[in-house]
């Protein structure tokens, strides 16, 4: 049966991107850090509850061994991947004189490094099939640095080089890579306990929701290949950007 | 019955956008140059054999007096417009000094002008009910300037700018603006006639195809609120951009 | 003795930038309106109460016949053009449904067609001889459309188009064409009598002052050909962009 | 007297950058590792030649502490930064499986995260005194990915990300910041051995010189603030981009 691999699978957009390709009907891999284990665990049974198919792992992203050995053991043990997402943020804010180089190397590590290690293994198993979707989630400091979001923008800015690199390697060996720039606040834990008007937001979709962004991977996985999507940019339609 | 708008509906993109309405349920209404009225005819006979309803306009789309008759003909006659398109190109290249006066306003007309008019008629019909999604072709030229583009990336720069700066203004208002950035040959009469190895690339999905452009209009019009996308870009997956 | 032309010297950005090119010691030609004769025989006065030389011409930009009228006339009575500035800007702003035809018409005309007509013209003359600069003065909505801007943008947005088209054209031409993009509120008439502390910005170059921007395209003409410069952004110091 | 540092000062464009900055007048502090000390003292002994000031220091700009210690240095025995260039590149090329995650981490920390130690600690002596210039080099890969470029574009499109946030937050504090796109081949060592037309290009200057680039920082130095510059472009006027 094919698999999806979501790697960064938290409560939020990850975990609504694994459900909406579960109800798709691929199996999905999920990953987060191996000491959140517990909410994966609980993301994996509601995508069971609904008869879909769900592995988590505790994974460290940023671990080249680690990233390596869930490849391989993915297309042996579950089936050969279709959909890889990558999906980890590390969305910190502090002014440039306040930016220690642990958070910067920290940040950069998460959002990026692993990034790379995601599309080079994706790569390494799809190509040989000629075959294959690679979606990477983005924001607004993938396209623009910003007062305080040095460490945060350098790291979104290279996720998104990696992307487009990998798009015009991988695209002519049919591979597609697609980067979303999700422009906006996303519902969710953080919003709940930090966004005043969250419930007047929500009631109006005046916030992203998750199954919304999730549905657009779907819809990118399922594109027909004479007319694939690189980029595009999500946001709400009350948003005056 | 909800109508959708395509302006510029030839054999090629314009066409499948409109058969692909149809095929969702939407009343269409397509319109070429009255010049053209038998090919229009004939667009509209092949959505109605398939089940559609289809009304063929010979407009003109850069004369304002016109387009206001066409919005108001189809408030009135068919229904309220839920969607409306904006297909016309005018892909001309001359070298710099060889470009006319003439050819620079009429490209200009074409290919931005009207798609003024056609999105402040869409806003003008649509923001009252607070919905509607309005959509636009663009195209290489739109993001980027060229030795031979003078003309049409002005015109198609233009159009971009006018779709932009309607997003930013429709969005808040609950109305949808979205560009499309098509990166590409596409599959028409021109390529059945200009592109010497037309078949093959066709056969392996190497140029883009009209019935896979259109799927993604359909695709943004159906996008949940919360999530808007404003542009992306298609090109086929064999290409080396 | 050669050449300068401002298309578009009013008494802020475009007189500065004449006023600059004069004390290099290029004879100066500047256009505006002939209805605004008085104001650019003032602005000639001024270049030539320094020594420089000033020629005043009353042209309408929109016109084709005039404006190759504009550049033989100069060729032939003062010298080789070594240098065109391409300054006419037409900011407007209205809602997308307000926006009427005309206006979106006319501030294409002046913002973008008349452009277009420099450039063509100023090409003409230039390759001949394998040199020179054309300088192109851009704005925010060159680069990005906004609520109210649809006209205003559209035309900046094609300007920019045009700007690029040429530099890829005419580059290897061995002309120079280049594309400025001026964020920010500029000091003038207008922010004399709009811009409520004014003053107290001007005391701190907290808005652009014309003879800086000017200074800039200056630079532009005389950076060596091995490396050239198409755009660059020009903006206060104390702007939160 | 006021010093410049060049960190990455080798025989090509950092080098050319010095001496600008020391022709100006500035007490110029160049840095490579510590193993290219000899070339960096032949750097400063051409710039002592020609009655410059220059001071060698054999430094890694990835190391948190060599570089605190760097800037705590000049500032104490040279005099207060006055400018300070970022210049350090690591052009390397690898397909995006081929890519080892040392070469990925190593690009990053040498073009970015060395970058973002310099931008840091050039604001922590800088913005107390409320002047100063950043500049840092980019390349075409600062704005595109590209096959085989994943590892160099992320370090670049990340560099360029702190640049601009940089830009955003020191700006209004009286800090210049601005990020110049070296876009194309440059004369020097790699260009002498591995362009075969390298001769003809260069007596053609169809071939960035690094004098050339050089002599546009210094401008960027001197820009006036009510109209400073953040990002510009450069490549040779024969370049079809």
């Amino acid at each position: 049966m094919a698999a999806c691999l979501v790697v960064g699978a938290g409560d939020g957009v990850g975990g609504a991107i694994a459900r909406a390709f579960a109800a798709e009907g691929l199996e999905v891999c999920v990953t987060r850090r191996a000491r959140n284990m517990d909410q994966l665990e609980e993301l994996a049974a509601t995508i069971r509850a609904k008869g879909g198919k769900a592995h988590p792992y505790g994974v460290d992203a940023r671990s080249e061994e680690e990233m390596i050995a869930l490849f391989d053991r993915i297309e042996a043990e579950v089936g050969p991947l279709e959909v890889v997402v990558f999906n980890i943020g590390a969305n910190v804010r502090f002014d440039l004189t306040e930016t220690t180089s642990r958070v910067f190397h920290k940040v950069w590590e998460m959002a990026c490094f692993a990034g790379f290690l995601t599309a080079r293994e994706a790569a390494r198993v799809m190509t040989p099939r000629g075959k294959g979707t690679i979606l990477f989630t983005g924001a607004t400091a993938s396209v623009r640095g910003r007062q305080g979001y040095s460490a945060f923008a350098a790291a979104k800015h290279g996720l998104r080089a990696v992307a487009q690199s990998a798009a015009r390697e991988l695209g002519p060996q049919g591979v597609h890579v697609a980067h979303v720039v999700v422009d906006g606040a996303i519902d969710g834990v953080f919003a709940r306990t930090n966004i005043a008007d969250r419930e007047e937001r929500l009631a109006r979709d005046a916030i992203l929701k998750p199954e919304d962004i999730a549905t657009n991977y779907v819809w990118l996985h399922k594109q027909q290949r004479s007319a694939w999507t690189h980029e595009l940019d999500l946001r709400p339609w009350s948003e005056a950007w």
